[in-house]
């Protein structure tokens, strides 16, 4: 019963067929927001029906008779285009993501539905019991469905690029192994040199701090790196997070603890920087393709996770944890709790904030130590996806691993291979993108500092409109336009280059670690 | 790409289709009470489009093959069954849905759209200005294409007819007509006497009530009728509204005025009452046809808008403005506002709250004078839609019939004809269901307690379970499978019959004003 009497021309029907996916996508997002800061926990159930509905929905109209007849039209209609024209990618992107979602069968999708609905009580149970031969089975079969997945999506080197393909296209087991020995070598020397410094003091920030005090210290440091809560708002959850309906409604949450202040407030940054990027997505390209990940089918502008973490990430780590920030701010968050900050000043404060020690858990590393959580993650994914692991094996694995990078003994399995939520909702392939993110970050950070110093002057006065307008211009207008590594070539002359990062670890933790 | 290789049968695979239309219609209604209470106003515009995408889906999935073969195979396969099975009465109204929908051309849908998206900003600036003339215009046009709508609709006896049918099935002008000529018969005759007897007292209900303290006791006397938080929970915004995403989730909002207390106590348990009746409809319903509105596309398991309005209003007048609620729960209301309360009684609090004055603003009128407001209304738009009444001379003929009903001079348009936004959305037929929810709540309830002696014994003692339990035994678990008379006769003993009502009326104000 669709009207389309005032749809002419290919492109133009194409953008109102993507355009409709866009809201049912959107729809999607503002169920699972609501599910995750507002919904009584009566709803859980059926809500979970309403998101599957929406998902399968959105699939279907994407892969549609409609959108395919409007998608030859538009390929004829823009045959004369240049190749990086914003309308001949948009409609590329329809192209690829429509191959991608008909290799993989209804009936693959289902099983992975199913398995991931039921894994995910399992899984919570075995992490509660510390116990993981009762997720194993359920590990094994998700393990399973993923190489099925693979092999129907395709690949060219390892099973594990297949998987990877929809959270960072392009990104390879081969590209990886290069990356992480790179990371390892320039890292390791510091992880072991902090082993044996002394650590900066951080008492202060284990004091009791007010929780509606924090949320809105959160909210003013989010406003001032430039969120715009005219299109947006914060809310408190258990995990933070960022998610958008379109430029024009994008949400951050953050976490508090009553006992240590810095998780609100550098969540907020960090959700902050996400909400950045989808702030600044060019206004033109709203419900188009370049504002929708027709793959992964979530309605976000940016161009892959690894370059969505790529703005958390600066903003948290090179922004909100730098000496400057806290010169300019540090008055400003003690005068919100008042005599709790009274005898730390902006020196200190830094090097708190930036604190290096091993640990147990992904989610409460610092800095330096994270990108290990990282590699030991995507190598034992591909090492199960490829058989040369099994599931039996993975906790010897996975604290041998701990051991070997971070020197730390894992106590038990729910401090160990339980901890993450993801494979129980049979996502694997994703971990990359945390560490993509950190190295693009401060490739891109770099480069905006070096190539204009008005940018670099504007942060040592707490200025960040200088910065965000660079990123807005190389980076968050385009939204899905170019790729992550064309982004990333325009904006700094090359694709993704770790040395930026090892230089910014090893500058920042030598100075404060006063190492050799 | 649906797979449904598990649905076997025709019903199952009914239910199965249905199920997602109630999906996509619940995830509508989540994206409007978001949009009430939540949104950032920078997501208005997209978020218009998300809702019109999930209308038209919701629409289109009604009327699709698929459904129409689920259709074909369910009647088949239920041909045996008596005619009120709940399965025979779900299939029925899919067959019914599809049949009011395809009746309605694409196009003429599409103008309605286009028109009532554009009629909104130019209603509420004639609204502002008191200017009838700049609206007078486009509600020429939204008359024009609601006649247009009645004839694609199709009716026996007015054009009217067809309006009311999605809102309030089997509702006639001439049955209005009747209906209408009784009440004023019933009624005027009171709120003549009322004009010339001594007013209640109600100086402390206009004094300094804090919001947060009311919406305390807005939740606090919601929850005391019975509306389970677990699957709900309350809000402050302009306009009171309930909403539900099946019965799991039933929300409700209230409005506060600091400086009238009434208005926040009421508005939570009129929403209440509308809440209570999707808490307690069949658990076995969720999802089914006999819990979404599909002529109106709503998701919603009342059985029609009166019907929904009758537990709204019984909650608030029959139970809230009652004299026993006052003796049972004015201690209470009174310590949440230390001081505001201690120079009044139960009965002078029972009196304020029930006291009868003619006004111009319908959303303000009392129990005694609400009615006159919905009968001019209907009478108004009956005559637009069949052309004894132009447009133009609109405004005279609304003046004419306050002064005629409720003996008030109207002082300008905005006081008058412009009050209400139901036109500018296109929306003609729907104002009937208040005054039907009012007759029909009265019919219910002097059931309940005539019928049951236990029922009005424990509301004198502030009990509420066993009136809910009469309720949700008799009207609300049974959702959709009844129509609205049947329901009432199952209940009642006979349809809709406005003579408890009009008892009602007469006994309490001639109590409360001490008439003859």
């Amino acid at each position: 019963m669709g009207y389309d009497g005032e749809i002419a021309g290919g492109y133009a029907a194409l953008l109102d067929v993507a355009g409709r996916v866009n809201d049912l996508l959107n729809a999607g997002s503002v169920l699972s927001w609501d599910a995750r800061t507002m919904m009584p926990k009566g709803g859980a159930g059926t809500r979970a029906r309403q998101l599957a509905t929406l998902a399968v929905a959105a699939r279907d109209l994407l892969c549609s008779d409609e959108t395919k007849r409007a998608l030859d039209a538009a390929e004829a209609e823009l045959a004369a285009r240049p190749a990086d024209d914003a309308e001949v990618r948009a409609t590329a992107q329809v192209r690829e993501a429509i191959d991608y979602h008909e290799r993989i069968p209804a009936e693959l999708l289902h099983r992975k539905t199913e398995l991931g609905a039921a894994a995910h009580g399992i899984w919570a149970e075995a992490r509660r019991t510390a116990d993981f031969a009762a997720f194993a089975p359920t590990l094994t079969a998700m393990v399973g469905i993923n190489r099925e997945m693979a092999e129907a999506i395709g690949y060219d080197g390892h099973p594990y690029d297949a998987l990877m393909y929809r959270f960072e296209p392009g990104t390879t087991k081969a590209g990886l192994d290069v990356l992480f020995a790179r990371l390892r070598e320039g890292m390791l020397p510091l992880v072991r040199a902090i082993a044996e410094a002394e650590r900066p003091r951080s008492d202060f920030l284990f004091r009791h701090f007010p929780v509606d005090a924090q949320m809105q210290v959160a909210l003013r440091m989010a406003e001032r790196i430039g969120y715009d809560t005219d299109r947006g708002r914060i809310d408190l959850t258990v995990h933070p997070f960022e998610i958008s309906f379109t430029r024009q409604d994008v949400r951050i949450t953050t976490r508090v603890s009553p006992d240590y202040m810095p998780m609100s407030l550098f969540g907020a940054l960090h959700e902050a920087g996400h909400a950045l990027y989808e702030q600044n997505v060019d206004p033109d390209y709203t419900r188009s393709p370049l504002a929708t990940d027709l793959v992964s089918l979530y309605a976000v502008g940016g161009v892959s996770f690894g370059a969505h973490e790529s703005q958390s990430r600066l903003w948290e780590n090179h922004v909100g944890r730098s000496r400057a920030f806290w010169i300019n701010h540090l008055d400003e968050v003690r005068a919100a709790y008042p005599g709790l900050l009274d005898d730390v000043d902006a020196e200190e404060f830094y090097r708190a904030v930036n604190r290096s020690e091993p640990s147990f858990i992904r989610v409460e590393a610092d800095e330096l130590t994270y990108d290990f959580h990282i590699m030991l993650r995507c190598e034992l994914e591909a090492a199960l996806i490829d058989g040369s692991l099994e599931v039996a094996d993975l906790p010897e694995a996975w604290n041998a691993a701990m051991k070997r990078y971070l020197g730390v003994d894992v106590p038990d399995d729910a401090n160990g291979v339980l901890q993450d939520v993801h494979w129980s909702s049979g996502q694997i392939g994703t971990f990359c993108n945390y560490t993509i993110g950190n190295i693009m970050a401060a490739q891109l950070f770099d480069t905006a500092t070096r190539g204009e110093p008005g940018i670099a002057a504007a942060l040592e006065g707490g200025d960040y409109a200088p910065l965000r307008g660079w990123l807005t211009e190389h980076v968050c207008r385009h939204g899905r336009r170019f790729s992550r590594d064309e982004l990333l070539t325009r904006a700094t002359g090359r694709p993704l280059d770790p040395e930026p990062y090892i230089a910014h670890l090893r500058a920042k933790f030598s100075d404060i670690y006063a190492l050799a």
